[in-house]
């Protein structure tokens, strides 16, 4: 067994390859989405309300589908609803309370980063690995995202 | 072919299970990193530090290094010199201009917080891996990273 404090030269390679290789591919990302007009916290919000039904989701089931606590989606539901990307109302009688869903503003500028996003990951990453190393990736993060948390519970 | 703006579904599931997996991963070190004392971005800064010289590194070379542009750099540097984690001298004659070392506190704290965060690294991610699954990421991550700049070229 080796130290399990420190990593050997072969695990300290792999990991520092994993961490610059993201770093890389997040920076490309980041530069697309805000050529496209937004942010990358933005996007991912954007994400499941653009896929979301006409009556819209409460801040707290958003929250959990994209794994961030309850002040860091107050906070940015702020930002989108003064950029006038998301819009909340209230469901009356239903007892949810406040909900909130995407403007045609939002949808719009949605629609269009996310096909040069989806181009990106396609280019950067995905049209580079065979078919077996996706099997691999898959495998991976089954298993590793099984043994943590979500952030945000 | 796939149509090249979209994924299909067996592409898209790996990407997400990709991204939820560095999410999940990245806030547990962030949380660790801050329980001792240090942002992720300071711990990175301050690795190749403790690493170097007793002459210091130059700033630019720094960011090199650790692929961040000359502003985040500037910043962060500025930042922890105020935390007295570094320091900047005037290196004298060789015309290299101001170089930063870490300092005794800088590196007290950052062998506190880099052992944690090996351990963490190990327990989360290279030990729930086989020999060939790590193969597969290095392999990977070297033919990724040869097609993306490093942020800050």
């Amino acid at each position: 067994m080796s130290d399990p404090k420190w990593l050997n030269e072969k695990e300290a390679s792999m990991w520092r390859g994993q961490v610059d290789m993201w770093r890389r591919i997040d920076r490309e990302i980041d530069l697309q989405l805000a050529g496209a007009g937004l942010s990358r916290a933005e996007f991912e919000l954007l994400g499941p309300l653009s896929e979301g039904l006409e009556e819209g989701i409460r801040p707290k089931e958003l929250g959990a589908t994209v794994g961030w606590d309850t002040s860091r989606i107050a906070h940015l539901l702020r930002r989108m609803e003064k950029r006038e990307l998301i819009e909340r109302y209230d469901c009356d009688g239903d007892g949810r309370g406040t909900v909130v869903r995407i403007t045609d503003g939002g949808r719009k500028l949605m629609d269009g980063a996310a096909a040069g996003h989806l181009a990106l990951v396609r280019r950067l990453f995905v049209d580079r690995l065979t078919d077996q190393e996706m099997e691999v990736l898959s495998r991976i993060s089954l298993r590793i995202r099984a043994g943590i948390d979500p952030p945000g519970r």
